[in-house]
């Protein structure tokens, strides 16, 4: 029984209640959340040591961090590391995208170190087995793709992206179109060259049916992934982007009706005027789905700074409804991140996704700010750094500025505005 | 003769040629921005070096940087060193906002050896007489507050920020709402306690026809400060804010006709989903006189990350119309910043603004990103250099990775979708 089927019986888990309290809502609000599938709670039955987060309509947006090797750069105790150092920077969710040898033990380190819910991309073992056994990642199979989805839910991850709607139509679409960009979904790339070699069509669309069956008997979440989401804001909003969303709204039905939890990529790089129309479009063909976006990148000319890019776009969607910010480190599109760029990573994601609360209207999103507020006009550098999303940050600058409580900072230092307004604001 | 006063007249000048130049737009279509008061170019008649720079509508969106030193740290070589940062990170102007004690060497040498239109704010140095003087801020008079307006002019300073908005009348409002910080402006500040101090209209209201002389004689670009801004997203539009901007409009329409060059400042700490009516609401009220916000910071609780916080909130109000971006630095509300978190500043806001330039429509803003994504799909990362608004960020990276062109990053080696996609993907 998943969650969601669960919820449609009447039954209140204990994840529900957990959500529900971390959340301070109702019990019944998730639930019903859940039933509809504008809710989700990624938590496969074989966890046994998991924190569970909702994601959806009504509560707070979440943040997710990606780590993992790559064939290029493969050291599993530092991906290791950076899972730990996303946690404590605050991801609510991590992913485990590793490509490199060492998936199978770097993805058992973290369910069993890790306690938010974990995420994966079961392709990425299917095209690894392939490339090792043949050399070409388009040998794999279908069988491949779905045993390595089975076995993955077998081992108890939360939540799996598959790019179900890389189908033959939007490859057509794709090829009709004038995009600069192609394809920058990964996962996406590897079923496209494999139904372009193979002249066939996608086994996770063609058998959708047996990956709902898996995901129903571990309760794994599924996230649709965005194949075809642009890689460049001047692809953004194209007909195989929107071809693409169309199919997977029609997936979100299905799953739904099956008790499958299920949740929907979205881009991606999108001009920031343009993004409060794809979410609006996402929550209406994919019927209130949670929406789990990647960036958006409101520009491509950042690099070296596209958490800053992200954070905008990622904050402006999740105002205008996003439910789920994956998080874009200062390394991407340049680099796997190091240490310092998860940490940052994470950080920015978080100022987008609090931001966007706040713009979304989440009761009490506010009241962290009115702490912080007030401990500013005390010049209280105790309470601003608990209060500060990144305390740690707040904190090496008390150190650089040897910062005392009731001290202006050096900004202003006699001239704070604070200070000369108290002596002469009476009311 | 001021800008706009030769605009009026029919005459296009070497700055509006230059301007007109660097903006791809003809002289006339700049003329007539600047005859309807919709478009300053800040340059004093006493510069002899600068570099013009338009700022207003239909032009792309500006970034000023801020250094200067406080009485708390007062290091004039490494404010001016923060200057050269700042032009080398790619800001359009420069504001000295030093309040220590050598304010008028570092104005000096920065009028001298920096090209970029140069702000300031001259109620600072009336009250730093005062403090000295009498060791009272308070004890400044209205003498002292034009002398330091008509010094800042003589020396050249092509734009000044000037609170005439903090009257008593807006007091009054302040004294009546329930605010969490009552004023977060310096330059505010020092003119709110003035008028509550002396219970005398603040002389830059009173007297705004001899600031406006001034501003005639050499062509100083007025800043209506913003001195009710927000100090927390809690505050945002509210009433003491409003008020200062109904009187900013009016003073707005006595600057153009007097023929002086004018913008106005806004806020400040604004929640995302009120960021486009804050916008749209002072173009109306100021009659579209180019908008120079600071920020706006969608969150107060992004200590340390700051930047963030304004680029987010900088993208969307560019996007909304805002001309010219007033950069924060990761050190904003917690030190001076140092030589890094001048780059950073400068950098997170120029992406702001290039975000805001697409969203705006701006003619050709696409390009250089068109540029960007055809050089990721050639692998090419020596373009990527060069498209990046940060080339030395981007340089960073390819040194730490040994990135060279033709092959993929550490991010997915042999996965990375372009190269897979290449193989596959025949049209």
């Amino acid at each position: 029984m998943t969650q969601m089927k669960q919820a449609l019986e009447g039954v209140i888990t204990p994840e529900m209640q957990k959500v529900a309290q971390t959340e301070g809502l109702s019990e019944e609000y998730i639930a019903e959340g859940l039933s509809m599938g504008n809710v989700v709670i990624p938590a496969n039955k074989e966890r046994n040591n998991l924190k569970p987060v909702g994601i959806g309509q009504g509560l707070s947006t979440k943040v997710n961090a990606n780590i993992g090797t790559s064939q290029k750069k493969s050291d599993s105790r530092l991906e290791i590391e950076k899972a730990s150092t996303a946690v404590a920077a605050g991801a609510d969710t991590l992913m485990d995208l590793s490509t490199g040898q060492d998936m199978d033990y770097i993805r058992k380190e973290l369910l069993k170190n890790i306690e938010l819910p974990l995420g994966t991309v079961p392709v990425y073992q299917a095209a690894l087995k392939a490339w090792h056994e043949h050399d070409a990642l388009v040998e794999m199979t279908a069988e491949d793709i779905f045993k390595a989805v089975e076995q993955h839910a077998g081992e108890g991850v939360d939540f799996v992206t598959v790019h179900c709607g890389v189908n033959l139509e939007a490859a057509e679409r794709l090829k009709k179109s004038n995009r600069i960009v192609d394809i920058a979904s990964r996962g996406g790339s590897f079923h496209l060259a494999w139904i372009l070699h193979h002249e066939q069509e996608n086994p996770l669309y063609a058998d959708y049916d047996r990956l709902l069956e898996i995901a129903l008997k571990y309760d794994v979440t599924l996230s649709l992934g965005d194949g075809f989401r642009p890689g460049s804001v001047v692809d953004a909003t194209d007909r195989p982007q929107i071809q693409e969303l169309v199919v997977l709204g029609e997936l979100v039905k299905r799953a739904r009706d099956a008790g499958v939890q299920v949740m929907v990529e979205g881009p991606g790089h999108v001009p920031i005027h343009q993004v409060e129309a794809n979410i609006m479009m996402q929550k209406r063909i994919c019927d209130n789905a949670p929406f789990y976006v990647l960036g958006p990148l409101v520009t491509d000319v950042a690099a070296g700074y596209d958490h800053i890019a992200a954070a905008i776009g990622g904050a402006v969607a999740a105002s205008a409804g996003a439910d789920f910010l994956c998080y874009v480190t200062p390394a991407e599109h340049l680099s796997l991140p190091d240490i310092q760029d998860v940490w940052w990573g994470v950080t920015a994601s978080r100022i987008a996704a609090h931001a966007g609360d706040i713009g979304k209207g989440l009761p009490g999103a506010l009241d962290r700010d009115e702490q912080m507020s007030r401990a500013r006009k005390e010049l209280n550098w105790e309470k601003m750094q608990n209060f500060a999303l990144d305390s740690e940050g707040v904190a090496l600058f008390k150190k650089r500025e040897e910062l005392s409580s009731g001290e202006a900072c050096s900004m202003c230092g006699d001239y704070c505005a604070m200070k000369i307004i108290k002596d002469y604001l009476k009311r």
